[in-house]
């Protein structure tokens, strides 16, 4: 049986990593601990060096069609040779951030083209898609002190507060409805933030397993 | 005044870097000299950092689509940063291929869809084209049987020669009843393509001064 894709989104500092082992605690617990864990942009020998690219280029300023273009390159590179072998040896795999993270951040933060963001998408990825997103929600004024909390940020990180603004009213309007996408609270306190991520990785599991 | 935008294409052995030459005496027998040289894939320190990833990644396999994507993000960061702002200035910009390569070898040669080729170039272009190409055509087996002489080929140029046969039909196909593209036979002997670039480019120049 085929593994499933389970991937976790939101603005920096909401929480990605703790909400990770949470969800890695809770598939064990089921007894899924065949996993696969992968971050984007990146994952592959070739989308660490657009990651790097991406994230840390300071030789000139990196135009938003370009910024766009090398995360979909890593995308399809860690989809076709990570992610779908992986799930057709029937591993479950775990994403520190997907698609959803374009269309927010690009689509909406920088105010690209809608159209264009739906058909590279689709000519890109086709039907490719998680089976499974928690988007841990925060105000980005909270998420952002606590990711300078944590250290330097990088080139896409330094973007202003209306950027982020942007980008989580982008995240919402997509996640809104979609039958695929838990949203987390995630400016709760750390326990109920676990608990609510507990629970709806063990309602996608039990759905699975019938 | 702004500047023109001359491009150069053709496959492997058509003799593009010899033509430059041409056109670069005959643009300065105009009185043209203030000349902006550009390549492609590369050009800024971005694009010519991809150039290397597109050129020789060997860690994991290119997919057709993260090639395609990877020369896309090079070329808007030469057009915006390099290109553009070069025409505004009034100097005149010769490229070392430029969009019709990626038609030609990404969507003849790989085969990628046809849609997707149009909709990423309208996207990520516009309207913004060469002002006059100079397509050099040649037969692959004679191109190849050349480029192979000057030494190591590149991960896209060892494609076999089907590859280029595509590549060439694609271009053909594209150049036909294209107003800003001249064919040149690039299998005469030297004297003739010479004389064929040193025409084509005076006409365009006197069409250019009424």
């Amino acid at each position: 049986m085929n593994g499933k894709f389970i991937v976790l989104e939101g603005l920096e500092g909401a929480g990605k990593t703790t909400a990770l082992r949470t969800v890695v605690e809770q598939l064990r617990a089921f007894g899924i601990t065949d996993l696969v864990f992968t971050r984007e942009p990146g994952g592959t020998p070739l989308a660490e060096k657009l990651r790097q690219l991406i994230k840390h280029e300071t030789e000139e300023p990196v135009t938003d069609k370009a910024e766009l273009l090398m995360l979909y390159a890593a995308r399809i590179q860690l989809v076709e040779n990570v992610i779908k072998p992986a799930l057709a040896a029937g591993k479950w795999v775990i994403g520190d951030r997907h698609d959803l993270s374009s269309q927010a951040y690009q689509g909406g933060g920088r105010g690209l083209d809608r159209r264009f963001m739906q058909t590279l998408k689709d000519c890109v990825l086709g039907d490719f898609e998680p089976d499974f997103t928690l988007y841990l929600d925060i105000d980005p004024a909270v998420g952002l002190a606590r990711a300078r909390g944590r250290g330097e940020l990088d080139r896409i990180e330094r973007a202003g507060l209306d950027f982020f603004n942007r980008t989580r009213t982008r995240y919402l309007e997509l996640v809104r409805d979609n039958p695929k996408v838990v949203v987390i609270n995630a400016q709760q306190n750390i326990e109920q933030v676990t608990a609510d991520i507990q629970s709806a990785v063990k309602k996608f599991v039990e759905f699975q397993h019938g």
